[in-house]
């Protein structure tokens, strides 16, 4: 393994200079001025990038799981019926979490590749005249099939339905790298990490929450202390936290929203947008098909990349590894041993995508695969060349 | 507040050079075996520091906090009976938690400045004939006071009163700073940070179960994901973690623990309380006592200094940090405004030391109090020349 | 030796974090319009540094005493006549390299801790009515004796001997620290390096050339590759540099000119005396005398202290390190073993320096020396406790 | 440009992580002994990769063109008459020097892209009886037309002609990467920087002296000071500089030496041979030429690769900094617009050397070349799965 390559892990990302100083920070008084001149911007800039006028932001000292968690102990209590769509590994333990506080989970079965399949949540919507169901899990990316599903339609959904049920988004691998909306899709509670978009390394869980959301948390009886979103709010009105917070970390962090929102959101999505194009491009050429399932789903942050049958796709991420020091994704759950994975989220180049795609041919060559070497990148240099990118300040 | 100051709270620490460096590392795969090399050392490093040859040692990122939490949530169930002291800011905490968590808190108050009282706790065990109460709660080291309580003699009462409850220690401001000794002490879940002994930034909550304890995971109801332990013994088992861990700070931890085991324990603890004696001579110098009652709860970690009746302490920390560039720490809770903080913890010299009694002088001065300036420092000098440090190496 | 504990020489000075990260860049290509966006500005804050509109400021990969050989071999030829005073180690080294490199040098030996004397300088200038002499040397600060001379006075020397000789000055531990004024008092050539005034690493002679000067590159025959300024000016028309520049260094220099000219120059000056004139506070209470004979010739970046008749300096510096970790100058040349010398300049605390003072009060006494432990940091204390110091942005 | 790119530039090259760490170091006193633990096992260790028993080895803060003004201004006197073949801009610059110090060059013109004719040396050497020549110089890589000459041939001449002249060896590209025999090949001065096979930033020169060398410094008149040897050795003896060190770059430099040993010094060179035939095999599949004139004498750390007659080499550096963010060398001097240059030293990997491929043919491509997209990367791709690489420790 050489730090000298870049890493093809659908997160954490790999991390530009200037952050990795950002968060190589000596020792501050976490209860001094100086920590608030850090926390407020962190989160200003956090709500920004969420595309939010007055969402409240909360920064834990943990990762996307732990904002999962409170998502649900902040809001929920035990008992309470929620609805989640199970279509990859993530919305697989999402729910899995449910049920482990107590919930209970109204699942929707979508097979893996595909969306959540927002028709399926209006008519369940709809039939819950009662209103039973406290709470509407969407994970926005599936990083473990590099499958997109359409949040605003989950809004559409609900309205729809009439039903009031809040809305929770799993962000963890879109919130950063493509289009979110809070606000105009009508999220309650978002989550995302550090590592990804935000292309730090891991070991903040983020988290929005709405006016609506902020007050279920009065009546949610699930217990929380770490996650507790008052205890938290009452640290951030002093300018501090209820515990020690990762202050190096959310140094980076409030420098990661600044590099951005410099760049413009919609620039960055298009920056990833482009460089997807580009492996997708190599994954036709290659002779390949992607997990997802259909062009509309086809994820920007990660492409996960089926192998011909009866071959192990593991072995890829392996002989990745060991012969070329080049980490891609394994395949999870469902899909383990079928796909391999190309995560292409956060600080990318053409140059390093070029790099993990000749990676790629090479150690599918080497497995006997039937791959025509330099096929791919052709096809990836055909699609940066038409497609020349924007220019990027505060890139370093 | 400048960065070549050092910092003078009970945590975070000032970070040795080289634990910034190993801290501040590039992105690797998570899931790659590289991350093995830096988990299974770093787990056997910190249960080496804890003095123990068996208990299961547990990483979270996350805090100290978090840590209490994944002691509470892994091994009782809502309901259960556990007994508890309060005696400062942080045992309050916890007690807190506990009661937020459902648990029933047999809490002992106990003046602050003072330490647990071992004899209490007997009587309300020994009272505790059918054994209800399920765990015993000490704070080893109570950071808002500068006390140390004795956790052999909380062991001594619980075997006195052949109670089976389990031991639970919060060590957060003591572990890696003073001797602790989870076997000999038979603790069942000790829990601390990576900001305070370890000398690292916060973001780790690092906790060990013996035996016992792992064993009441398998009863316990508590809801818990992100901070469940079977969880993450699988994942340690696959030399992984259920979720993204934070590797640069995993591998710093390896490396503190290298730095301490290699300097040896006892010396460490003897380095401690060398500085701390220094500090001691300082506040004797000026007419000031402690918040801790007696020489026998003496913190070698932080010292709380009471300052003059009708005089707000807390104007010392604020004129450091204002005029001078340096953090104290505060009063906290019922000493909030009585007392100010110096935190002598984790890789302090003699000269970084000394500079924070000089600071301490001038504030107390600038403010009006009669302090002699030069007195503390004096003092500090002469413990220090006629008390010579231990050559340290890996001390850069 | 604590990587923790500041450094007391007067040169390499203690390096803030923000200029520590700006020296550690990756690798770019020094051929690229990024290097120009580095050099310019760099060149243009030296020039603003020096107080100059017109210096033609040349920066090679090398160090003050390359600064000097670079002055000497651009400007003279074989043979030419130089007056110089010699009153420390530092004006010593700079004779010696003239006589090596061929030039007739007339010496004007001054007691170590006396400053130039102008009125000699004028004796044998007005004296050399055939201005054979070609170039007045003048070390603005010995760092040896802790002694400032008064450049401005020599310039009036020169003027009322109505003597056209060029006026090189050695600044390698004035400029950035304390007044220096290119334009004002007429230098020709300035000579400085980037680990004092700078605080940087050590690994670049700075230099400023006057028209004066530039106009004599054009005659001088001592020959020259490395130290080339019109290969340097021509690489610099091109935004490059005749070999490979140190990128980062340069990198650190710019962000370094920002520091100083955001604090401002007169207030950077004011801080520098400030922090002596607490040292000289405590020497004057150790009992001690400067090597400096008068008032007039402290210097505000170094203090030579000399110790009582029989005792030998050198064993203050040497213990220093070995017991405390800290890092004193020893007397060299004339003043070896009677001198030890407390570097204070650069980017310095109140704080940083009392460590310092206290540092030096254990290894005196120590050693044996009849002082008063706590009685220079007192003396100190006061002073910076009258005199607060500016608020300073940027010192990060 | 961006900072995650690798540069492939013929030095500065791209810096391994852990170098970059040993570099950014907090201020030591470089005359305490802490200097002397990184000094001595720095030059022992360039020494070990000089293949050298004896050589003496001298570390300057300056460059290679420093390096070659210590070989000759330590050695040689004005007049002395040197022997030098110019194939190249960096043989060119030499020969400049030599004249600028007065020397008596004798030129062996050679057509760029051969190497050093060692039989027309040998003519040379015979014809003068009178041993008139004191030194032959040898650039062994000539990085500006990627040109290995070869210096045992250069010897053998010297010992055909039995003549006592001085072998100088420019080595700045070629040591630490390709086979370098200081003592075999009977150098007498061998010259390198920082910058190149070491790794690290620009900001050192490096060389070593053979007693022979050695013994020709005590009577060289040529005028000099910072580049004096003798001051240096007896600054190496008392473990100290004669001026201020590049204590960071030193202990780089150490670090790096330890980096090269522990993994063998044929395996570097084995490395480094692999990573060029791969550059080759990409040149051929586009169908271009090296500017080497024969595969004897193509250099495993550079190829100058031919542009078609017509189109302007240059274009291809400037449009891959502009639109791709990615470093490649111009032509210089004879070859400016004719070639462009792929540096491929110091640690890279398949990865990094692919996307430099991949980039190449992009920007050929976007200029008009007729290149077929992926054809030199597939050709790159077939030599390094044909050849693997061998396993690297300590590669970080």
């Amino acid at each position: 393994m050489s730090f000298q390559n870049p890493v093809f892990i659908p997160g954490p990302t790999n991390i530009p200079e200037r952050l990795r100083k950002a968060c190589d920070m000596p020792t501050i008084d976490h209860r001094s001025p100086l920590f608030g001149q850090i926390l407020h911007p962190a989160r200003e800039g956090v709500r920004r990038v969420f595309k939010s006028e007055s969402a409240e932001v909360f920064i834990f000292p943990s990762t996307g799981t732990g904002g999962w968690e409170t998502a649900l102990t902040n809001t929920l209590s035990p008992g309470d019926r929620v609805l989640a769509a199970r279509n990859g590994m993530f919305s697989h333990r999402w729910i899995d979490m449910c049920q482990r506080h107590g919930l209970d989970v109204t699942v929707v079965d979508t097979p893996w590749g595909h969306g959540i399949p927002a028709e399926r949540y209006e008519e369940i919507l709809t039939a819950d005249s009662a209103h039973e169901i406290k709470a509407v899990l969407a994970t926005h990316n599936e990083t473990a099939t590099g499958v997109t599903s359409d949040i605003a339609a989950i809004r559409r959904a609900l309205d729809a339905a009439a039903h009031p049920a809040m809305l929770f988004v799993d962000g963890v691998s879109s919130i950063g790298s493509m289009d979110f909306r809070f606000d105009a899709w009508g999220v309650d509670v978002a989550v995302t990490g550090s590592q990804k978009g935000f292309m730090l390394p891991a070991g903040l869980a983020i988290v929005g929450f709405s006016d609506t959301a902020m007050q279920a948390t009065k009546t949610a009886t699930l217990p929380r202390t770490f996650f507790d979103v008052h205890d938290m709010a009452a640290g951030y009105a002093n300018s501090a936290y209820p515990y020690t917070p990762a202050v190096g970390l959310m140094n980076g962090l409030n420098d990661a929203c600044g590099m951005l929102l410099s760049e413009g959101l919609d620039a960055v999505f298009a920056r990833h947008h482009r460089i997807a194009e580009g492996v997708r491009a190599a994954v036709g050429a290659w002779g390949l098909e992607l997990c997802a399932a259909t062009p509309a789903v086809y994820s920007d942050t990660v492409s996960a990349i089926r192998t011909p049958e009866g071959f192990d796709a593991t072995r890829i991420v392996t002989h990745a590894a060991d012969t070329y020091g080049v980490a891609f994704g394994v395949g999870l759950g469902d899909v383990a041993g079928k796909v391999f994975r190309i995560g292409h989220l956060g600080s990318l180049t053409d140059v390093m995508t070029l790099s993990g795609l000749a990676t790629a041919e090479m150690c599918m060559a080497d497995l006997g695969l039937d791959i025509r070497l330099g096929s791919g990148v052709a096809a990836a240099q055909d699609y940066y060349r038409a497609h020349p990118a924007l220019a990027r300040k505060d890139a370093a």
